[in-house]
C-alpha cells in the first residue's frame, strides 16, 4: 500500500515540465525536435537548469547529451544512472523519453530537498539522440556513453548533407572529443529508465505501471513472391499464379505464428501488389515481416518457422518466392538482479506487479555494454505512440515517479561476482 | 475434318497484315495507337486499301470507323457484321483487334476470288475505338454504330484538354453527323467477331479456336478496412485490430467464393495498406474487387457472397469496413441460334469445340443493342495480352480466318419470329 504520510515527487510539476519541453520544436502546433537542433539547444537548457535546481552539477557531454550528476554520501562515488532521451520522433508526443529524463529529475529534487544522500551518486542523462530521426542512426547519445560509437559514424549526414562531425561543432562541440562521453564500467552501477510503454498492455490490465523483463529483439524480412499477371477477366481460377492470393496466405501465417506464444509478435506492415490494377491479377507481391520477441531463441525460431511456411505456402501455389534478411538485433535482458529492485519498489507502492518485454527499442539496448540495466513502463492511452495523441494521466505519472523513487532510495549495487 | 482439297485464306497474309499494321505506331519499338490519331488515319488508309483489294466498297463513317461493304447476291440487302477494332491499349499487342478485321477482310477476299455472292451483304468494320485509351471512354465506334452513344459524350477530353468532338473535326469528321453512324436493325442480320482469347483456355487444352458464349459482365468494388495502427514492437497479437491481416483473409474469401463455380473469376488486383511502415501494424486496408461471369444472376450473387463474407471477416476481428460498388456492366449473351452456327463452322474444320466465355470487354457488348452477336477466339501464347509478348501461330490464324469463312458462306439468318 501507498504511504500516504510520505510526501512525494510531485506528478503536476512533471506534467507541466513535458508540456514545456514540448513547446520545443521545429514543428509549430506539433512536437519535432530533433539530434543538434536549436530547438534540442532549447529543451537542453531547460533540462539543465531543473537539473541544477534539483541539486546536481549539470552539463553537456561532448556528445550532447544533458548530465546531471547527485553525488552521493561522499563526492566521486559510482553512479546509479537514470535517464531517457530528449529527441523525439516527427510529430510526435510529449511524453516518449522527456517523461523519463523529467520523472529522475523530480526524484532528484525529492530527495534534495529532504537533504537525503545516498551511499553512490545519481546521474540523470537525457540522451540527446535515440529516435535517430535527424542522421538515420538510432541511439548516439547511449552508444557514445557505452563506448560503441565508432568515429566513423560521425561522418553520417543528414537530409542536408550536414554531418554529425559538423552538427557537433555547429552545436560548439568537439567532435574529437566525443570518445571523452565513454564511461567506465566501474564508475556505472546500474541503468535504470521510466519510459511510457508504448503498447496497451498495462491500459488494457488496468495497472499504471509496469516493469521491463527485457527490450525485444527483432528480424526484419523482405518477401517477394512472383506469380504471373494475367488479365483479370480472361484467366480461369485453376489457371492462376496470383501472387497476391499466396502473399494473404502469407500474412495469415505470420500472424498465426506469431500467435503461437504470447511473448511473441510479427507484423506485416507494407505490401505491394503489381501491377496493381483493377482489372489485372496480381504478377509480384513484396512485403516485410517484422518479427519480435524478448528471448533471441524464440524470435529466431519464428523466423525459421515463417520463413518455411512462406515457402511451402508458394511452392503449393507454383509462385516463385525470395525471402531475405533485412536486419537483426538481439534482445537487451533486463538484469535480474535489478529489476527485482524494480519490482520491490512496485510492490511497496502497493501497485499489482506485471512484467512486460519492450516492445520498442531503447537507451539500454546501448547501454547494456557498460551496465546492468532495468526499465519502468508507465501507462499510456491507447498505447499509442510516436503521435501527438500520445496521452497520459497525472496519476500514473505520479505513480512512476514514486515508483522510480523507492527503487533510487532502495537500490542496492551489485555484489562483485554476481551474475549480471 | 478440313477439306484439304479446298484453297483457304491465306494465313501468312493475315500474320503479314498484322505486322504491317502495327507499324502505325506512335511509341518507336512498340505499339500505342489511339482513336483519331494521326497513327491510326495511317493504320485506317491501310485497311481501306485492303478492303477495296477484297472488292469491297470501303469508307470511313462518320465516328471514324474503317467500313467495307460486299454486296451480296443483289445490291442492298441486309448485312451479315464482321470485325474487330484498330486501336490499342499502351504498349500492346500485335493482334489484339486487327487479327479480327484483317481475318474478315481475308474470308471477303477469298469470297470475291472465288466469284461467290451470298444472300445477304457483307460488311467489315474496323472499329476505331474500343479500348477506350484516349478519352477514357470506351466502344465509342460499335456504340456510335449501335446508337448508344450520347451525343453530349463528345465533348469528353482527352489528357491534352482535346474533346472527342474536335478529334473529330481535327480528323475530317463532322461531330454533328455521328448519328448517322447508327444503323438500323433490319439491315444488319447478325455480328460476328473473330478475336484472340487474351486468356489461357485454349492453349491449356490444345485447341486453335473456341466460340464464346457470352462478353462476360463485371462487377467492381473498393473495400476499405479500418483498424488500429499501432507499433509493430509494442501491441501484443491479441490486443490488435490489424487491417492487413484482415483484407488477408477478405482476399482469401474472394478467390474461395471464385473457385465455387468454373465460370465465375473473381480478383482483388489492387491493395494499399496505411501507414506502411515496416513496423507499423496497418490500421487502414484499402483493395479492389473484380468479378465477372458469363451469368449476371452468377455475378450478383458471387458478388453478395463475397461482400457478406467480407463484412463477417471483419465483424469477427472488430474492424470496420466500407465496401463500395465502383461499377458494374451486364452480361452480354452470344445469341444461341448465331453461336450454333459459329459451332457447327467450328466441327467442320475438324476442331473439337470447346465453349468458354469472354472475360475481356468487347465490341459485342455495344452491337447487342443492334444485333445478334457471336464470336470466336483465336489461341494465344501464354493467354498473354495487352503486351508486346501477345503472340498467335500462322497455324492457328489460319484456322480462325477458315472457320470464320466456313461460318459466313453458311450463314442463315434469323426467321423473323426466332427468339435471339
Amino acid at each position: 500500500m501507498p504511504d500516504p504520510s510520505r510526501s512525494m515527487p510531485d506528478p503536476l510539476r512533471i506534467m507541466r515540465r513535458c508540456e514545456e519541453l514540448a513547446r520545443h520544436s521545429e514543428l509549430s502546433g506539433g512536437l519535432t525536435r530533433v539530434f543538434l537542433s536549436p530547438e534540442s539547444r532549447a529543451a537542453n537548457d531547460a533540462v539543465l537548469g531543473w537539473m541544477r535546481e534539483a541539486g546536481m552539477q549539470a552539463l553537456l557531454d561532448p556528445i550532447g547529451n544533458v548530465v546531471g550528476r547527485f553525488e552521493g554520501e561522499g563526492p566521486g562515488l559510482p553512479c546509479l544512472m537514470l535517464g531517457s532521451h530528449l529527441d523525439t520522433v516527427r510529430d510526435a508526443g510529449k511524453y516518449d523519453g522527456m517523461l523519463g529524463v523529467i520523472s529522475a529529475i523530480e526524484c532528484v529534487d525529492f530527495l534534495d530537498k529532504q537533504k537525503t544522500r545516498l551511499p553512490f551518486a545519481i546521474e540523470v542523462v537525457g540522451f540527446g539522440d535515440e529516435e535517430g530521426v535527424r542522421f538515420g542512426t538510432t541511439m548516439l547519445g547511449s552508444r557514445a556513453l557505452a563506448g560503441t560509437l565508432e568515429q566513423g559514424e560521425l561522418e553520417v549526414k543528414d537530409a542536408q548533407g550536414v554531418s554529425i562531425a559538423e552538427a557537433l561543432r555547429a552545436f560548439g562541440l568537439d567532435p574529437a572529443r566525443i570518445g571523452e562521453a565513454r564511461r567506465r564500467k566501474e564508475r556505472v552501477l546500474a541503468y535504470a529508465e521510466l519510459h511510457i510503454e508504448q503498447g496497451p498492455v498495462l491500459e488494457n490490465e488496468g495497472l499504471p505501471v509496469g516493469v521491463v523483463t527485457a527490450i525485444n529483439g527483432f528480424s526484419r524480412l523482405r518477401v517477394t513472391l512472383s506469380g504471373t499477371a494475367g488479365h483479370a477477366g480472361t484467366v480461369p481460377m485453376n489457371l492462376r499464379r496470383d501472387a497476391l492470393a499466396a502473399a494473404a496466405e502469407c500474412v495469415l501465417a505470420v500472424e498465426e505464428i506469431a500467435k503461437s506464444d504470447a511473448e511473441l509478435v510479427a507484423t506485416v506492415g507494407r505490401i505491394e501488389a503489381r501491377p496493381g490494377a483493377i482489372n489485372v491479377i496480381p504478377g509480384r507481391v513484396v512485403f516485410t515481416v517484422d518479427v519480435r520477441a524478448p528471448k533471441d531463441e524464440l524470435r529466431l525460431s519464428a523466423v525459421s518457422s515463417i520463413s518455411r511456411q512462406i515457402e511451402k505456402l508458394a511452392r503449393v501455389r507454383a509462385i516463385d518466392c525470395r525471402i531475405e534478411a533485412l536486419q537483426e538485433l538481439g534482445v537487451a535482458a533486463c538484469a535480474p538482479w535489478l529489476t527485482a529492485q524494480m519490482e520491490r519498489a512496485v510492490a511497496a507502492e502497493g501497485i499489482k506487479l506485471r512484467r512486460l518485454p519492450s516492445g520498442a527499442g531503447h537507451d539500454g539496448m546501448a547501454l547494456k555494454h557498460l551496465a546492468a540495466i532495468a526499465m519502468l513502463f508507465v501507462r499510456c492511452k491507447g498505447g499509442v505512440s510516436h503521435n501527438p495523441a500520445e496521452s497520459i494521466t497525472p496519476e500514473d505519472a505520479g505513480a512512476g515517479a514514486r515508483v522510480l523513487l523507492r527503487f533510487i532510495e532502495n537500490f542496492q549495487p551489485p555484489v562483485r561476482g554476481d551474475p549480471e
